[in-house]
């Protein structure tokens, strides 16, 4: 058992540059202190900033060995593989790191505690297997309590999968906590899990229980918060997770909430299958707010784009137009920062009439002793 | 362990007659010749049809002893309550089952089987206790691959939960049946998985595999059918529930849906939460179309109303009237036949196109043979 605080090793072999490697990625933005080195022999050599933009000097190499040399002392599976399996050539790795005395933390579906082989390693070595997807016992049942707290809650929504969800939401969290804002979030995958330090993988929770998990979240997150972020989760559009995306938005009741979109990309996320397009942006808009009205009317706010694939005067043109095109603000929270969005989350709170402290021009900076 | 096939004695104690007895119900309706008894003190004495209005001449009595001499030899828990806990007074009935070597069937989500008490007896007593819940293993995502089955996908919504979607599906089956037609259910709910022998409860699949779960059964289904009748859950108003419902929709990829509503409900059946009106009919019919259309359109061929809280004539005015109201054929399956909905089905089959030997008059009454 790890007795000083967890340095990880973020295993991403092969993949640490592809999409899925979004809880690599995640770690490294917004918990780099927490990462020792990444794993993925492709790029042994480099630095994770050299990579993929984030983590600064965190190095990348080939082996668990090699990230022990660089002070790690706990394996974090690194990547989220649609469908959640454990990719087969990585077993040797967990094994490696249990031998060695890693804690293990995983966001598979798989649980890699429930592994018969790995599950007997790691009590012989007495270190932990942490699934961080593994559903809570509980079973809730949501019925629109979410809608009645004092806080204003803000859901980030997507035009697909991987569109920005998580990383929107930390981002104008920042935004906001640095006016002084009593802002909270409540994660709701794995990622998200890791970098808050708590939440529920809300996409392996049983189907009848992920809007009233959601309901529960919020409701612990606005007893001491004035805006509440939610991360969100699928897409309204896609066939594969459609109804985790409505579970959240049901059970977590937003006043508002913030489109999450890559630029540039024309195709849902689908795995191995045939090709379907993405909807227009306003299609996406129009669909959340009907399906937001079905329980409680909640309306998009802003936009946050992933202008990672356009240069600098492209990216600032997209954020520009799609601003235009739905009349909200629009903006990437990366590249330009998340400040135009926390306005319009403030601006709406305040045409609401709730979290009129977080709101407030005279409240902001504050805090609740004001 | 029961080596002929099981008779069972449906539990029911106090709430035979409250909607949440449906999956006594459903297999007192479907099922008869497998229920020896149904045990509900409260009512003890009078039959089954004296008591739900069908059954005909099963027993109510009060206890396990009691059903035993009435040819019971299985304990079938007969409700379904929100948010599928044991009812803490059944614990000894079951105990007093398993004493007597009856294999114990159950529908929570609470999954007996894993219950260290009842457990252990079962084991003791060498009896089976089965969770119908229990999600399989696998983990499929969905892709739309349902959409492009040869067979006619139908699939029953509803304005709420427990407004007649499993057993519109049976009565729609029958009636097709009835003509010849090669038809098949997909059960997904756990008292339709009884009465159909197989299926999955989609309600306790972890959130992700709920379309792709959905999607599997509809293909494994149209390999030996032409028309494919999805047995619905929750609805996309029910702030509990709508995640199901739109997973369903989406992995179902439904041609046509049949829109399932109990005449005289105002309210969402939400358990202990604060009341939520109903909303009108055209607001479901609207909202179902508009999400099928996010993945694949699909449009509502027929009404189903539950009447049984009115008269013979004003039962009849309803149908007419919900009729006239959307625009299809609407009837009470239960008290006035799926004549109406089986023609609807085979009407729109043949303008799909798909289907054709169904939906032809020429194919009709000839099976696969012809």
């Amino acid at each position: 058992m790890t007795t000083v605080p967890p340095r990880y090793a973020l295993l991403a072999e092969g993949r640490f540059e592809l999409h899925d490697a979004k809880t690599a990625v995640g770690m490294l933005r917004y918990r780099p202190e927490r990462v020792a080195a990444v794993i993925d022999s492709t790029h042994a050599g480099r630095t994770a900033q050299e990579c993929v933009g984030c983590g600064g000097a965190v190095p990348v190499v080939s082996t668990v060995e090699a990230a022990e040399r660089a002070g790690a002392n706990a394996l974090l599976l690194g990547i989220a593989p649609q469908g959640g399996e454990l990719p087969e050539p990585w077993r040797a790795t967990v094994r490696d790191a249990i031998a060695r005395g890693f804690d293990v933390v995983a966001g598979l579906h798989q649980f890699l505690a429930d592994d018969p082989e790995l599950a007997a390693l790691a009590r012989q070595r007495g270190v932990r297997m942490i699934d961080v997807r593994r559903p809570p016992a509980a079973r809730p049942i949501a019925a629109c309590r979410a809608a009645a707290v004092d806080a204003f809650v803000v859901l980030t929504i997507g035009s697909d999968c991987n569109s920005g969800k998580m990383t929107t939401t930390f981002e104008v969290e920042r935004a906001l906590a640095a006016r002084g804002v009593r802002v909270a979030v409540v994660a709701t995958g794995q990622t998200g899990i890791l970098v808050a330090g708590s939440g529920v993988a809300i996409d392996a929770v049983p189907a009848d229980f992920v809007a009233g998990t959601a309901e529960q979240l919020v409701l612990e997150a606005a007893e001491s918060a004035d805006i509440v972020l939610v991360e969100g989760q699928g897409a309204l559009h896609h066939p594969a997770y459609s109804g985790v995306s409505l579970g959240l938005l049901h059970g977590a009741c937003p006043a508002a909430m913030i489109l999450c979109h890559q630029e540039g990309r024309t195709e849902l996320r689908m795995g191995a299958a045939p090709p379907v397009p993405l909807p227009p942006l306003t299609d996406v808009r129009g669909a959340a707010e009907a399906a937001a009205a079905w329980v409680r009317p909640a309306r998009v706010i802003g936009v946050a784009l992933d202008t990672s694939e356009l240069g600098a005067a492209a990216a600032l043109a997209a954020c520009e137009q799609r601003g235009r095109e739905l009349g909200v603000p629009a903006t990437d929270t990366v590249r330009h920062g998340a400040e135009g969005l926390a306005e319009a989350v403030l601006a709406a709170a305040q045409r609401s009439g709730r979290a009129a402290r977080a709101a407030s021009p005279a409240g902001q900076g504050q805090g609740r002793t004001a």
